[in-house]
C-alpha cells in the first residue's frame, strides 16, 4: 500500500499540472488570442479551474491529510504536507456555489468596471462591487473559520501565506509615520540638483525590444526556458522550463519599458531558479508567496536596476540601441531620471518613495471594508481622504482615485499589501546579499548579475515554498521583516 | 430527470472544451513555445488527453447512449447521438494500458525517426516501428471488434468516420489503371509548352506575410476569429471563434507558402464556418471527417487558386509586394508555374497529378501491414517497387523513401487514404459548387470568394457532422465519391 503521502503527492501534481496549462492559456489570452475567441477560452478556464479544484478537494482529503500527519516524512515532504492542507483548506472551504457566483459575479464586475473607469463613474460599478464585496466577505468569513484567523487575515493568507495583518499593521505604521515627511525631503533634495534631461525619442519598439532582451541575458532570463511578448499588461506567468514575460512599449519613452522588462525578469528569475525535480509539481515547490515573488521583481528593478552601477553598465548599450549622444545619455542623469520622485495619483506610475503611500491607503480602506467599519459609498471620499493625508494631493475624479485599479473590482481582496511587503523584503534581502557577497555590486556595474543570482538561487529561489516566508527572511538576512531597512535604503538613495 | 441524452451532451462539451484547450496548447507548441519547454507541455497534453477520454468513457457510457437511443430526439440529435456512439466505442474500445502504451511507444518512435530519417538509415527506427505496428494491430483489432468491420477499416475511421476500405480499392484502382499514362501525357504536353520563368527572389518574409494575409482575406478569413504564424510543419488548429494557420515561409520562392496559406486557410473556413450555437461542442457539430477536411483545403488551393482566374486576380499583388516586372509576373507564366507536374519522392512537394500516387502506393503498402500479409522488414523495398511501378522512378535511399513521412512512425495508420479521397471530394464538390452557381468563378477572377463560399458554408461547413461523409457528397453533388470528376478535372487542366 502506498503512504496516504503519496496519493497525495499524485493529487496535487494533476492540480499543478492543470495549473500550468492554465497559465499558457492564460498567456495566450493576453499576447495572442484574437477578440473573437474570449468567449470559448472562458470555458477552457473555468473547466480548468474547476478540475484543478477537484483534484485536491475529494471527501477523503481530510483523511489522507489526517493519515499523511501521521506518516514517516522528511523535512520537505512535511513541508509539503503543510502547503497541500493550506490549498486544501482554502479550496474546500468555500462552498461551491459560492465559488461560482464569485467568478460570475467577478466577469460582471469587471466588465461594468471597464466602462465605469474611463467615465469616472463610481456609481455605476457601486451595485456590481458591492456584490462581490458581499460574496467575498461571505468567503472570507468561511476561510477565516477553517484557518483560525480574522476575516482580513483570511483573504491575505491566498496572497501571502500565513500573513497577518496585526504584522502588517506594525510596519505599515512605521512607514507611515516616516513617509509624509520623507517625500518632502526628498522632493526638496531633489529641487536642488540640476533637472534630469529626459532623452528624446522616438524610440524604435524593435531598438527597444533588442536592448530588453540584452538586458534580460545580462540578468540571466533563460530564452530557452522562456519568452517575451507584448501585451497591454505587463505580467510574468508560465512555470520554470518556460517563463513568459510580457511588455508594453512606448515610443516616446524607452525607460519604462526597460524597467518593466527588468521587473518582469525579476519575477521570472525566481520562477527558473524553483527548486526542479521531485518538487517540480508539488505545492512545496511553489514560489513562496507575492510578498517574496515581489521582492524578486523589485529587487531586481528598485535595488539593481535603478542604481548607478547598472545605469553606469546600461549607459553604453542605450545609447548604442538608440544612436544616442549628449548629456542626456549621461549615467548620472539616466540615475537622475530612474530615480525621479513625484507625488501623483495613479500607483502603477509611482516611484518607490510614494508608492507605499498607494499601498497603505489601501490596504486601511480593504479591511475596514472587509471587516464591515466602512460603507462602500463613502470608498471615493475615503480614497480622497488618504491621498491628501498621505501624499498631500486630492484626486480630481474616481478614475485617478478608487477606479484606477482592477484588484477589487476582479475579486482580488487583501492583495494590495503584497506590494510594498515584497519592496521592504526586497531592500532587506539586497543589502543581506551585498553584505554576504562583496563582489555583487561591483559585478552588476559590468552587468554580471551571476554572484546575485547564485546568492538567490540559495536563500531564496531554491526554497520553494520549505520555509515560511518569516522564516525565509530570518534565514537569509537574520532578521524578519524590517521596515528600517527599507527606509535607511530611501534615506540614503533619496537624501544624502 | 433530465433526458439520458442531456446527460451525454454535458459529458461531450467537457471532452470538447478540453479539446479545444488541447488545440491551443499544440498551436503554442510548435509556434511559441522555448525548447525547454518540451517535457512540461507533454504532461500537459496527456493529462488533458486522458481527462478529455475519461470524460467519454465513464462505467455508464452504455447505458446513458442504449437509454438515449430510446428517447424522443430530432435530426441533429439522433446524429449526434451517432457521433457520440462513435466517440465512445473508439474510446472505450481499447484498454487503459494500451492507449498508455502507445503513447509511449509513439513518442519514443518519433524521437528515433527524427535521427533516422536524415541518416537514411531505416534499420535504426524499425524494431521501434514493428513495436507501433503490434500496438496498433492489436488496437485496430480491438476496435474492429467493438466497429463490426475489418482490421484496416477500425483505424480508417478514426479519420474517416464511415470510410470503408472496400469503396476506396474502387476509386484508387480506377485512379491506378489512370495515372501513369495520364501522368505521361501531362508531361509530354508540359514540354509542349513554353517552360515557365520562375519569379527570382530573395522575397522578404515580411512581403510574403502581407501578401498571404490580402489573400487569406479576400479568401474569407476572420482575423477577429483567427491568426496566421510561422512553424516549420503547417498546419491549421484552434476551433471555430479562435482559428490559427501556420505557414513555413522560403526567401528563394514565395508562391509555395501563398498556396500553403490558400491551403490552411481553407481548412481555416471550415472550421469558421461550422454550425455554432447549441452544437458548438458536441460531436455532431465537429468538422464531418479528414476527407472532407481536407477537400476543403485542396478545394481553395488546387480548384480555386491553382486557376487562371485566381492568377489573373493575384499577379498584381504579387507584383506590387515585391516590386516584380516582366514576363515571369505575367498571370499565364504564374499558371503555368503553379500547374508545374513533375516525378518526385517527396509527397508533400508533388503536384496534384502525381500526389495520388504517392497515396495509392502508402495506402497499399499499409493495408498489407496492417493486415499481416507484409512484414515491416520488407517496407523499403515494397516502398520503391510502388515508386517504380505508379511513378518509374526509384528512391536512391530511404530518406527520400519510406522514411518520409512521420505518419507511420507517429501511430497514424489509415490516414494516408484520406488525402486523395479529399482531392477527388474537392474536384466534385467545386464542379457542383460552378454548377449550381455560375457567378462563382468569374468572382475568383476579382478576387471575390463570397459566392463559393455561400455554397460551401450551406453544402459542407454548416452540416458539421449531422450527415455521413457519402450523403454529404451526394447531397451537394447529386452522387457518392467519383474518381471520374477529378480524372475529368486533371484531363481538363493538363491535357487540353
Amino acid at each position: 500500500m502506498s503512504r496516504a503521502y503519496d496519493q497525495l503527492e499524485a493529487r496535487f501534481k494533476k492540480a499543478s499540472v492543470l495549473g500550468d496549462a492554465l497559465s499558457v492559456l492564460q498567456w495566450d489570452m493576453s499576447t495572442m488570442m484574437p477578440d473573437g475567441g474570449a468567449e470559448a477560452r472562458a470555458e477552457q478556464l473555468a473547466l480548468l479551474k474547476t478540475l484543478a479544484h477537484q483534484a485536491v478537494t475529494g471527501d477523503d482529503m481530510a483523511d489522507l491529510l489526517a493519515a499523511a500527519e501521521g506518516e514517516s516524512l522528511d523535512d520537505w515532504e512535511r513541508a509539503n504536507l503543510r502547503e497541500m492542507r493550506r490549498d486544501w483548506v482554502h479550496a474546500a472551504a468555500v462552498p461551491a456555489d459560492l465559488v461560482d457566483a464569485m467568478a460570475k459575479a467577478e466577469s460582471a464586475c469587471e466588465m461594468i468596471w471597464r466602462q465605469a473607469r474611463p467615465n469616472a463613474d463610481f456609481a455605476a460599478v457601486l451595485p456590481s462591487l458591492r456584490e462581490i464585496l458581499n460574496l467575498t466577505i461571505q468567503a472570507g468569513q468561511a476561510k477565516a473559520q477553517a484557518l483560525g484567523v480574522g476575516i482580513y487575515d483570511a483573504l491575505l493568507d491566498q496572497y501571502e501565506p500565513d500573513g497577518r495583518s496585526a504584522d502588517i499593521d506594525l510596519v505599515f505604521a512605521d512607514l507611515e509615520s516616516f513617509l509624509p515627511d520623507f517625500i518632502a525631503q526628498a522632493l526638496e533634495a531633489q529641487d536642488q540638483r540640476p533637472a534630469p534631461l529626459a532623452p528624446q525619442g522616438p524610440f524604435a519598439i524593435k531598438k527597444q525590444k533588442e536592448l530588453g532582451h540584452k538586458v534580460m541575458a545580462a540578468l540571466g532570463f533563460d530564452f530557452h526556458r522562456g519568452r517575451q511578448d507584448v501585451s497591454a499588461h505587463p505580467f510574468c506567468g508560465g512555470y520554470p522550463e518556460d517563463v513568459r514575460i510580457t511588455t508594453r512599449y512606448n515610443t516616446d519613452d524607452f525607460a519604462t519599458a526597460l524597467m518593466g522588462v527588468v521587473h518582469e525578469s525579476g519575477h521570472a528569475l525566481y520562477d527558473f531558479g524553483l527548486p526542479g525535480g521531485k518538487w517540480r509539481y508539488q505545492p512545496v515547490g511553489r514560489a513562496r508567496g507575492m510578498q517574496i515573488h515581489e521582492s524578486q521583481s523589485l529587487l531586481m528593478e528598485m535595488q539593481a536596476c535603478r542604481s548607478r552601477p547598472f545605469l553606469a553598465y546600461a549607459a553604453p548599450l542605450m545609447q548604442d540601441a538608440f544612436g544616442g549622444q549628449g548629456p542626456e545619455w549621461d549615467p548620472e542623469n539616466l540615475y537622475r531620471q530612474a530615480t525621479r520622485v513625484k507625488r501623483g495619483f495613479i500607483r502603477v506610475d509611482a516611484d518607490e518613495c510614494t508608492y507605499p503611500a498607494h499601498v497603505i491607503i489601501r490596504y486601511g480602506l480593504e479591511k475596514a471594508l472587509i471587516e464591515g467599519r466602512m460603507d462602500l459609498a463613502d470608498l471615493p471620499g475615503a480614497w480622497n481622504d488618504g491621498y491628501r493625508r498621505l501624499l498631500g494631493i486630492t484626486p480630481p475624479d474616481d478614475r485617478l482615485g478608487c477606479l484606477q485599479d482592477i484588484h477589487w473590482y476582479g475579486g482580488a481582496w487583501g492583495y494590495f499589501p503584497t506590494y510594498t511587503l515584497g519592496a521592504m523584503s526586497a531592500a532587506q534581502l539586497f543589502a543581506a546579499a551585498k553584505q554576504a557577497d562583496p563582489a555583487i555590486e561591483p559585478a552588476i556595474g559590468r552587468g554580471d548579475f551571476a554572484p546575485l543570482l547564485a546568492w538567490l538561487r540559495t536563500n531564496v529561489h531554491g526554497l520553494g515554498s520549505s520555509l515560511s516566508t518569516r522564516d525565509l527572511l530570518v534565514k537569509a538576512t537574520g532578521k524578519p521583516l524590517d521596515a528600517g531597512v527599507f527606509k535607511a535604503h530611501l534615506t540614503k538613495r533619496y537624501l544624502s
